[in-house]
């Protein structure tokens, strides 16, 4: 059964909030800005969107699997960002693809490319559509006759496992749980967990480097990936399948953050892991931030890889319901296949203790991750992505923004970060400011840290507000030495700090690189390269 | 004190194997090859070599830092590749370069790069000169005016040293030594330590994707570089230093691999570790190699990650001197400086014994990495680049290749990589052929296996003779799905399998960047792009 996309949330029709929990969430809203009431601007139905007529029609070689069906573009319009949400509301639907293309396999895709080549159509790749960075919105400027959504959840399939290597090869489209029920029978896993899980496919969390489970070690997909097998619009390029090379630079590497400005990632071998069988599970309460950085840097720097490691501030723990509103909060958790966890839990727990860590309750059993503190965070992990219609309905800013930094910066960039995104909401709202930080993912060398940001805004000026505050956070933190993403990737929305990051020599490179695999330039145009 | 290198031989003047070593050293080929005798051909003098007269003059404006000195020319002709010692010994300096060049800084690199670029000279990087794949070779066509070398081992400084981030500012032509004593007195070491680690520079290390220390998890220099800092001809090209991103296609695993096509990488940040104070060490020895690499397997597939587990199997045990001649033998260890390491080693012996390994005595103290097997192994180890001088001289043909092959297809890959190796030596020499095995490096996906082969040759045949082995062994090695190389590298002896293993879409967009980058092409020509 095949269950249509929510147009205006997240996931499908059907999925979201129930009115309790949206009542609940907009009364904790309300106490954080002194008992404010909220005007609720409603979504539109569909049918009353002003949605521009195709600039190109379907050619009738593409008919079989490309449509103008209205609700299809609509739902191809917008990622999952805060931005796309306010013009979802706003019935703002000018940047619509022209049609949306479903391809089955690689010939149809590559029939796509041709025509959109010889037409100067953009074509726009679209997986999960859970873009938060407007890396699938048809936004192409004049420069192109019209815009194509390229849907690839139609290659769905796990084609083949090898249970040897624990590796899959796997198609660009499925998603995170066409992956996992498919890997199940064979007792593996992919293990790769981003909040997006539910809609995110393969190939759009290898062209963004998307950020998963494990919060050390395999932080980002790309250590997962064996091989790639890439449609571009010069053919295809696929790597073989190799534990490790040394020939070259990597082939994968440069698809590996490509953001379908190279081309399309049709398939790839993944390397899996064994289900989990021994776990351990728990949450240290820290009375300062700085400590609980601290543990976090030696248990980085000390060969443990907890696959959980991740700091949560006391405002942060506090914006989603649990907590005690002053501790800073490690959750920390092992998990293995092959042998108990229990030393290495116990090593990294005294490490805790030895920087003024107290453990939050004896939680170190199996069924540690979805209890206590630990499950918590999972639960309310969860459901985030559902508080964004209801948020921009009421007209709050809540958003977020992560990056990484080594450990001798941390402290000073924290606290620019921090003040300039705070002050930068102060002044654009006129009220006060929420600011909180997790740290996603941790390196021997430096933490990701993650920021939310959250303000009461005015409906007529939500998306300026809105972009003020994400200008003046992104400046910040550029300036003080981050990455402009550590995993959301850099889409529209990020490429001007991106060019700035990025070694302008290698800028050019991928242009370059783009000139050979997509002389046209149709991929994705705006995205890496510009 | 500056020591002069080896004209020929391995590292400096003075270095090599004691007479009593030698002699030991032939004997075991002798018995190899069923009592032969040896005709010995000696390492013509330097001053008896025939070197041609330089092509073009060093530039006045070069000459502080550029020479055309016989003895620096000729030892900047070659690498250690065992096709290059039969060229040594015969006296072959054909391809010398012109000149050498030694700067002292990037300003110094950057006006030979423009001079080299207006009177098309085509510049070799050159570090420890340690290359096995001819990619210090200025063997460069008729295509340039002449070549020059470009020895970078006075950048030889460890810039800067951050040890809350256990990171290091390096220079490129700082050599393994050169590293780990500046870092001791930090209590950091970068622990990559290739066979070439005493002549191996950072920045050839990382062009080269070499291999190090760690059998698990960061087999690769890859892992340990945090950011980049390469001058190409069109300019410098630096990265930000960062423990994580996702913001589009990393710009350091670009250079990473690029073996001075590309540019040269004049300074790193790398990622250090803390000085080992925990560890253990053991040998496991197995009836058949099948358990020993069933076990090793299931210990790479474990989260366990050893920092050694390595397999030798009985030939190539027997051809270091050691082992019992019929056991295939894994040594096994674990190391750490923040907590003990008795449950992994604990783990890791259960899964052997669960294999039929049976340790080979209680060495798990530690002093365990220099005695018994496993210490026995290292310093075979780190003797072996002395073999080459006397076995070329000796006209005995015994080289190393090296790949990666996922576990699924390993059995078949191995035998059809050793039939074929051993028939190539039988049918070349006329005589027996010896062909061992042993892992280098182990994924969860795979092993690197490192196959070495022996065999007699004839002196006035040698470089033939070799060639022809060398290339039935890497036709048979990628026809079964394996790389051309885990960590020796492409240069100019494996480009010809290098370019069938890669996609031919990257290869083309690797010829986008380096006209990029080195518009005139001067860059190592013939390496990576051709």
């Amino acid at each position: 059964m095949v269950r249509a996309l929510n147009y205006c949330g997240w996931g499908f029709e059907g999925d979201g909030l129930t009115s309790d929990e949206e009542t609940a969430l907009l009364a904790g809203y309300s106490k954080r800005f002194g008992g404010a009431q909220f005007a609720r601007k409603d979504i539109p139905p569909p049918e009353a969107v002003n949605l521009p007529a195709p600039r190109v029609d379907v050619p009738a070689a593409l008919s079989g699997f490309c449509t103008t069906e209205r609700f299809e573009r609509l739902t191809h319009t917008y990622g999952q960002s805060y931005p796309d949400y306010v013009r979802m509301i706003d019935g703002d639907y000018r940047n619509a693809p022209d049609f949306v293309a479903r391809p089955k396999n690689e010939d149809q895709i590559a029939e796509l490319l041709t025509w959109a080549g010889g037409q100067n159509v953009a074509v726009i790749p679209y997986g999960g559509g859970s873009s938060v960075v407007g890396g699938v919105e048809p936004d192409v400027s004049g420069a192109f006759n019209g815009a194509v959504s390229l849907d690839l959840t139609e290659l769905n399939q796990v084609v083949e496992v090898d249970r040897e290597s624990r590796a899959a090869r796997i198609q660009g489209g499925a998603t995170g749980p066409d992956i996992e029920s498919a890997l199940r029978g064979h007792g593996l896993t992919m293990r790769h967990f981003p909040q997006s899980f539910e809609m995110a496919t393969l190939g759009g969390m290898i062209a963004t480097r998307s950020g998963g489970h494990f919060a050390t070690l395999y932080t980002h997909i790309d250590d997962f990936v064996e091989s790639t097998r890439s449609l571009t619009p010069s053919g295809i390029m696929e790597s073989r399948r190799l534990p490790g090379s040394g020939a070259g630079p990597s082939p994968d590497r440069l698809m590996i953050g490509s953001e379908g400005a190279l081309g399309i990632i049709t398939e790839a071998w993944m390397r899996l892991q064994d289900r989990p069988t021994f776990r351990a599970s728990t949450a240290i309460l820290f009375d300062r931030l700085e400590d609980a950085a601290e543990a976090i840097r030696v248990i980085s720097q000390a060969g443990l890889y907890p696959s959980n490691v991740r700091l949560l501030d006391a405002e942060e723990a506090d914006l989603s319901g649990f907590g005690d509103g002053r501790s800073t909060i490690v959750v920390l958790a092992f998990e293995n296949a092959d042998h108990p966890v229990d030393a290495w839990m116990a090593r990294a727990m005294e490490v805790c203790a030895d920087h003024g860590g107290v453990p939050e309750s004896a939680e170190d059993d199996e069924a540690g991750h979805t209890s206590g503190t630990a499950g918590a965070w999972r639960t309310a992990f969860i459901k985030m992505p559902h508080f964004r219609p209801p948020a921009v309905s009421a007209g709050i800013i809540h958003d977020t923004f992560e990056t990484a930094i080594t450990w001798d910066r941390f402290a000073e960039f924290h606290s620019a970060v921090v003040s300039a995104t705070r002050q930068a909401v102060e002044e654009v709202t006129g009220g006060p400011a929420t600011v909180s930080t997790r740290f996603t993912h941790v390196y021997p060398d430096g933490p990701a840290p993650y920021y939310t940001f959250v303000g009461q805004g005015r409906h007529e000026a939500l998306a300026e507000q809105w972009l003020e505050i994400k200008k003046r956070a992104s400046d910040a933190l550029i300036k003080a030495g981050g990455t402009i993403t550590h995993h959301h990737a850099v889409g529209r929305d990020h490429m001007e700090w991106y060019e700035t990051q990025r070694p302008e020599l290698f800028g050019q490179a991928l242009g370059a690189v783009k000139a050979k695999l997509d002389p046209a330039g149709i991929m994705n145009p705006g995205v890496i390269v510009r």
